[in-house]
């Protein structure tokens, strides 16, 4: 997704490698390797990092980078912006992290279960990921810290700073950087995702003049509120921006044509949308707009053309793929 | 909904005060009072204890409490056990407050946002809602406190702690006393609403021993898997305990009988449903089984029974209940 992202490691603990690795090969990511996790976080991270270090260990196939991004799978929702600044920040001061507001006070306890003193929560954050390092820095710092870090510890950023006196750049994230830890995550991040889906459409119009001004000014108007992307091809070409588009997990799509022949337009796109691999968890919305600008062409044969697209749309909602039609005949 | 509760101060903006008694009125709250909040969040809570504290504020009709508990509209989803636990441990240490672990680890940024020092996560916990307190105890720190604590603070422990020297009891509490702060929050909150509405039924038989006995069953075999009322009664009576299960958010029913009456009952239990204010956001489900044992009454004369349910589940349906029904014929 992120192409200045030269390398992905993925740390998994031995139970789930196969499963990790199944899932790598069926979406056709590229650029990952799965290595063994350890029995802590620490201990899993400093096996992603070996790997990227000693060659033989990945069989020369990767270089020791410069900057290294720390990233935890329980974050789904990382955006490109936040990992460009940690990165840069890494650049500039060898070590950055995420942070944001804490919600809640955050007190120290006593032996004894009572309070003992609560902090000032404007004078804290909490920290989280992705964070980045100058390679040589992190590296340096899980190599000379002590078993009783790799046990017990949490902190990367500490590390740095223990032990080669990095004071990591803090970077405030966004909210939906959270943690999904709780069975009520689970069902914020479902929510999330289908949220995401409905707030970005694509707008297909062919070629033709009149089909593209209808497509552009559709573009104006949804593009206050919702994420749109208008392209103007032919479908029966190899278009790959399209083909970007349907890979890109965009599950909302406007067809607009002039033509007679909607049906088979829209059976190629159904194919490519088959081909793209974007997993179908959440039914792809199809909706067909059909020009009539023709002086000749009477009411009914439109309803005829209508009626066609219903059939189609029944056969493949087999396929968890929604299609609507609507006509609009002016002169 | 606890009745060892005496009173329920709701401290509510200027804007939204009239939105809240009107809330109150139309769900019949008994025992709450609604007050004016101030610019802060200590600066409310203030304005609420003054209340209990102060005759003339309430017109003599509240008696001022041994213990309060301070609580937040944010963290809808407090159990009866964890407020009875700060209670008892506020009447023994003076106060008392929830806690949870961390989620993240917390850090402290120095003033050019950089990384200070990072806190060692299981030293820590966040404090939550509920607190406990003697009510004499945490008005003296109200009283006692700056107005500098009144607009920044954020936590009432740590005013027990700093005007009257009482260490509070720190007490466990359960994921589910997170606080409803960001959209994915609210996505999370409805999910757990309505997954306890599926995990709560009530099973409602007649008196005769036959069905009473399937209602038994039933109940054994279900209680594993959800919570499990079970209730033997007449409907056409007063029943106070059908009553109490209808007004206490069960959205889910069985009843089981043998009569030819099945309609009848059913729109009897419709009608005390309707009259039971519960809001009916999602739909109450109605499972009427038709327990057939009498050797004389055909196949058929089952059937038009079920035909008669089929159309009266058709009418309840637009009030949101959702009516099944199934013919069981043994000899």
């Amino acid at each position: 997704r992120i192409d200045w992202i030269s390398n992905i490691i993925v740390v998994v603990s031995p139970e789930n490698i196969e499963t990790m690795k199944s899932i790598i090969e069926k979406y056709g990511h590229k650029r990952v390797m799965v290595v063994q996790g350890g029995i802590t976080r620490h201990r899993s991270i400093f096996n992603g990092l070996k790997v990227l270090a000693e060659d033989e260990l990945s069989n020369h196939l990767l270089q020791k980078p410069e900057v290294v991004i720390i990233h935890d799978a329980v974050r789904p929702f990382v955006e490109e912006d936040i990992l460009s600044k940690v990165v840069m920040a890494a650049k500039e001061h060898g070590a950055a992290g995420a942070i944001r507001p804490l919600v809640s006070t955050v007190i120290a306890s006593a032996a004894d279960g009572s309070l003992d003193h609560s902090l000032e929560r404007a004078r804290y954050r909490a920290s989280e990921m992705p964070q980045a390092f100058l390679f040589d820095i992190i590296y340096e710092a899980y190599q000379k810290c002590t078993d009783y870090d790799l046990d017990y510890g949490t902190e990367c950023l500490h590390l740095a700073l223990k032990y080669c006196e990095t004071n990591a750049k803090l970077v405030e994230g966004t909210a939906d950087l959270w943690k999904v830890t709780y069975r009520r995550d689970l069902y914020a991040a479902e929510s999330i995702i289908k949220d995401r889906l409905s707030q970005q459409v694509c707008v297909i119009t062919d070629l033709k003049e009149a089909v593209a001004q209808v497509g552009f000014l559709l573009h104006e108007s949804l593009k206050s509120r919702v994420k749109v992307e208008a392209i103007s091809t032919s479908l029966s070409k190899n278009d790959s921006h399209l083909q970007n588009t349907l890979s890109g997990q965009c599950y909302n799509f406007v067809c607009i044509n002039d033509k007679n022949c909607a049906i088979q337009e829209t059976q190629q796109l159904v194919d490519l949308l088959e081909k793209s691999n974007i997993p179908l968890l959440c039914p792809v919305v199809l909706i067909l707009v059909h020009l009539d600008i023709s002086e000749n062409i009477s009411f009914s044969i439109g309803m005829e053309e209508i009626i066609r697209i219903k059939e189609f749309a029944g056969e493949v909602k087999k396929k968890n793929i929604l299609v609507y039609g609507l006509l609009i005949q002016y002169k």
